[in-house]
């Protein structure tokens, strides 16, 4: 039994399911999920690795495999949301402080339902402080943290430690050196999670 | 309930996976699955969509995680075959004969199995031949209708299919006008199939 390292981006779509179900998904097969959001939009660059933005035919069959995905779950789904988004990675700072501080998952479900359901462009101005209000977070207390040096260095460091795993996307899970990427492994990671050696 | 399409490429990796388990899968569901090569390779670069061939970090994931789901489903797997192949579209064209005669799966299986297993480049000199002759195939008149003007245009009439229903990718299943990419969504493909009105 290992535990699984659930690295993420504010900003990728797909993502949307992996923040819905992937705690249930851990709890229920009696695993630990380590939050770690991280800067994947600068690793895919670096790779040029850009699946879907210059790519109409791939960006239009993502929404509708997303769609039919979360209904398949279960999960909420209205219309194809603002994309992207996040531009200066505030929103994904403000995970990171919360990820320190023990209340990402909180965070993160009630950011991606502004997204996807109130079809808020997290980050623009004015869309982060009433999601932080809403979680009895003092929203000046804690975008003062996300954009403070600290956050920024730590933001990169967790970026790193992504890069040298080999992870070029978003979700990806990680069971020690090995990886799972996207929210359709997310089964595999946690058989992989269950029978690794402590 | 509906048909599925199975549209694929020979030189798609993941393909393999779809090769080995999609008839049984079809099956046991009840469905009927028609094997239609195209030149997925066209569409790609039009596209400008080129996933692993410069991605070197996403290249290495992906043959970790095609090992990984071979041996998950039982499927053999030896080493990291080469790639890519089939520069001039013979084995993909043998394919389009094949499933006008009715023996496509087969020589399929056979194909994917002297590129993984064997470690043979298909299309290259001499690759098709001993495939064709243990199907019990002329090798001679096979390839000579494999290289004709008409099966060329077929070859690209089943392209332009496949680009009319916004396909990008291989595997692709097909039922209806609903999309679904990758060996890991045969069982939706299958699921949507099934609930399809007639």
């Amino acid at each position: 039994m290992a535990d699984v390292d659930f690295f993420f981006y504010y900003g990728s779509t797909y993502t949307y399911l992996s923040v819905m179900r992937a705690e249930a998904a851990a709890e229920k097969a009696g695993i630990e999920l380590r939050w770690r959001p991280f800067n994947v939009r600068a690793i895919m660059i670096e790779q040029d690795n850009i699946p879907f933005r210059t790519k109409p035919v791939k960006l239009a069959y993502m929404w509708r495999d997303l769609e039919r995905r979360a209904r398949g779950y279960g999960i909420e789904w209205r219309a194809v949301p603002p994309y992207p988004i996040d531009p200066d990675g505030l929103a994904n700072r403000v995970g990171l402080v919360a990820a320190e501080e023990g209340w990402c998952p909180g965070y993160t479900r009630v950011a991606y339902r502004a997204w996807f359901l109130d079809g808020q462009a997290l980050g623009a101005a004015g869309t982060v402080e009433p999601i932080l209000e809403g979680l009895g977070q003092d929203p000046k207390r804690v975008i003062e943290a996300a954009d403070s040096a600290r956050t920024r260095a730590l933001f990169e460091r967790e970026t790193q430690s992504a890069r040298d795993l080999g992870i070029f996307g978003s979700p990806t899970f990680v069971v020690g050196e090995e990886i799972f990427w996207g929210d359709d492994r997310l089964e595999d990671a946690l058989e992989w999670a269950k029978s690794a050696q402590p």
